[in-house]
C-alpha cells in the first residue's frame, strides 16, 4: 500500500484539478501539442493486452451482434504503425482498422464533439450512456489515453522511447483519421462542447472555437450536410469566472463558428452554460456563488431578482411620492 | 450499424433509467438476489482476457509501482472456482487472490460505501477520482460486471449456463470476500451513500439501511474501530419524490445505523440530500422542482419571488393610492 500512496495522492490531486489522465493524455489538440511533446516515454505497456481486453469489454457491455474478432482487430491496428519509423505515420494507415471497427459503434445520434472541454464531455456522455463521444466509440475505446510508435528493428514497436514528431506526436495521425470517421458518421442533432473561459498554460485566453483543433480541423469539415440536421453547441465557463464573458454565444469565436457553419448548411443553436451542465460542474464546487442557489428544497439566495424587486419598488414610491405632492 | 442499434437503444433507455449495466449486474445485493437468479447464461465471454486488460489497464491507472503479475492474479482467480461445482463456493476460496491484489487498491482515505444506490455512487466516485468505492480498487476493478462460475469438467468453467444457486449467485462469494476486505482496509473519515426512496420490484418501500445487504453484513461489521474515525451517511432521496420522506436522518432505520454504528464504537454524521450530491441528480433531470431554482447565472425562474414582489409593489400602490386619497 505504501509504494502506492504517492501516485495515488497525485491522481486524487489532478482529480480535484479536473485532470482525468486517460483521457488528457489522449487525443491532443493541435493548439496544444507542443506541450504533449515533453512526454517521451515509449508504447504503453501490454498495449495489445489491454487493447484486446477493452474491445472484448466494450462488445460486452454494448451487446455487439455479430461479435467483432478483437485479435483480427489489433491485427489492423498493429498493422498499420509497426515496423515503420515512429515520425512515419499517415491517417490513411489505419484504414482498415477503421473499416473494421467502424459499424460497432454506439448510436451516432447523440453525438457529442468537445475542444477545450475534455473532462466536463466525457464526465457528461458518461461511457456513452448520456451521450456519445469519440472515446465512446469501439475506435476511440479501446486506444484511449495509451501511446504507441513504430520500429524499424524488432519488435517493430518502439518499447522505450515515442519521439517527438514536429509539430505533433507518433499518435496524432490516428486521432485525426478517428475524428473524421466518427464526424462521417454523425446524424441527426449533434453536439458540440467548447470552453468560453479556456486559457493555455502561460495563463492566455483561447478562443472557444479554435479552427486548427481536432474540432475545427477534421470534425466541423466532415460532418454530413444530408445527415445531420442541427448543430447544438454548448458554451461553458468557469465556475470561478465572473460574466460577462469575452467568449460566449453571439460573441468572439463563436461568430466565427457561426459563419462556418451556415456557409456548409448547417443550422447552429447556441447555449451559454446550459443547466444540466451547471450542476455538473457545481458537483466538485458546490459552494461557487452560481451554484448556492440550486439543489436545495426551498432555498433561494439569489441577488438578480431581489435587485429588480428593489428598483421597481422604489420606482412605485418615489412615483406615488410624485402623486402625493402634486395632488397637495 | 443496423445490427448494433436495438441493443443500443435499449441501453440509451436502460441509461435514462439511471441502470448501468456495467455495475447494476454486479454486487448482488442480497436481498435483490432472488431477482438475480432469472440469469441463466454461463461465464462472460473472453473472461481472462477482460481480467488480464482491466489488470493492467488499472495498474497503468494508478502508476502501481511495482508492478503487480497480471498473468499471476489470474491464476489465483482461476483456481479459486476452477474444477469446482459451480455451487461449491466459499468466500475463503478467494483469499489467495485478495492477498495478491490487496496492497494495490488505491487510497483507503475516501472510502465511499453504498446500498441502493449503484449508479449515483459510481457516477459519483468518478472512477475512484473523488471517491473509492470497491469497484474503484483493483480486485472490484477487475471483476466488475462480469459472471463465472465452475465446472467439474474441461475446460473446468462453465461456459454455457451459470445455475441457480439459492439463495444467491455463484459470484455471491466472491463480492462478499472484496466487500469484507475492502472495508477491513478503509481508513479516516469513510462514506455511506444509501437511498431514502428505495423501493422492490413490487414498488414496495425498502428500508435505507437493511442490515442483510452487503453494507449491512460484510462491511459494517468489518470496519476497525482503530482506523475508522467517523462513518459519514448520505441519504440520498429521487427528486420526483417530495418530502416529507419515511426514510431520512434521524428516521426509520436510519436510528437502528445510528445504533449500530455507536454500539461499535463509532461516530456517525448523517446528511440527507447534501448539495454536491442533488447537482449530480440534476444533471439528468433539471427541469425537476429542486432543480430549476439552481445553476443559472444571473437568471431565475422561480415563481417565489416574483409573487413577493408582486405583493410589495402592490401593496406600495394601495398606500400610495390612499395616501392620494387622503390629501386631496
Amino acid at each position: 500500500m505504501g509504494a502506492t500512496r504517492l501516485p495515488l495522492s497525485l491522481l486524487v490531486l489532478l482529480g480535484t484539478l479536473r485532470v482525468i489522465s486517460r483521457v488528457s493524455a489522449l487525443p491532443p489538440e493541435p493548439e496544444m501539442s507542443t506541450s504533449m511533446l515533453t512526454e517521451n516515454n515509449g508504447t504503453t505497456l501490454h498495449l495489445e493486452e489491454i487493447f484486446l481486453g477493452r474491445c472484448w469489454d466494450f462488445q460486452r457491455l454494448w451487446k455487439v451482434s455479430p461479435e467483432i474478432n478483437c485479435t483480427g482487430l489489433w491485427d489492423k491496428f498493429f498493422h498499420a504503425f509497426s515496423n515503420r519509423d515512429p515520425c512515419d505515420q499517415k491517417p490513411s494507415y489505419y484504414d482498415d482498422f477503421f473499416s473494421a471497427s467502424a459499424f460497432d459503434t454506439p448510436s451516432a445520434e447523440k453525438t457529442l464533439f468537445w475542444s477545450g472541454t475534455t473532462v466536463l464531455a466525457h464526465e457528461y456522455s458518461n461511457d456513452g450512456l448520456r451521450y456519445t463521444t469519440l472515446e465512446d466509440t469501439l475506435p476511440g475505446y479501446v486506444l484511449n489515453g495509451l501511446r504507441w510508435c513504430g520500429s524499424l528493428s524488432e519488435p517493430w514497436y518502439n518499447e522505450k522511447t515515442c519521439p517527438k514528431c514536429p509539430p505533433t506526436v507518433p499518435w496524432d495521425s490516428f486521432w485525426r483519421a478517428a475524428s473524421r470517421s466518427f464526424a462521417k458518421r454523425a446524424r441527426g442533432d449533434v453536439y458540440v462542447m467548447l470552453s468560453g473561459t479556456r486559457k493555455d498554460q502561460e495563463g492566455k485566453p483561447i478562443d472557444a472555437f479554435v479552427n486548427t483543433s481536432y474540432f475545427g480541423m477534421e470534425e466541423l469539415p466532415n460532418l454530413d450536410q444530408q445527415k445531420v440536421s442541427k448543430v447544438n453547441v454548448w458554451v461553458m465557463h468557469d465556475l470561478i469566472v465572473v460574466p460577462p464573458y469575452r467568449e460566449a454565444c453571439g460573441k468572439g469565436s463563436l461568430i466565427q463558428l457561426d459563419q462556418e457553419l451556415s456557409r456548409r448548411g448547417f443550422l447552429m443553436d447556441c447555449t451559454d452554460d446550459p443547466p444540466f451542465l451547471r450542476h455538473l460542474q457545481c458537483v466538485d464546487d458546490p459552494n461557487s456563488k452560481s451554484c448556492t442557489k440550486a439543489a436545495t428544497d426551498g432555498t433561494n439566495t439569489s441577488n438578480a431578482p431581489k435587485i429588480t424587486m428593489y428598483k421597481i419598488s422604489l420606482s412605485v414610491i418615489i412615483v406615488s411620492a410624485w402623486l402625493v405632492t402634486v395632488n397637495t
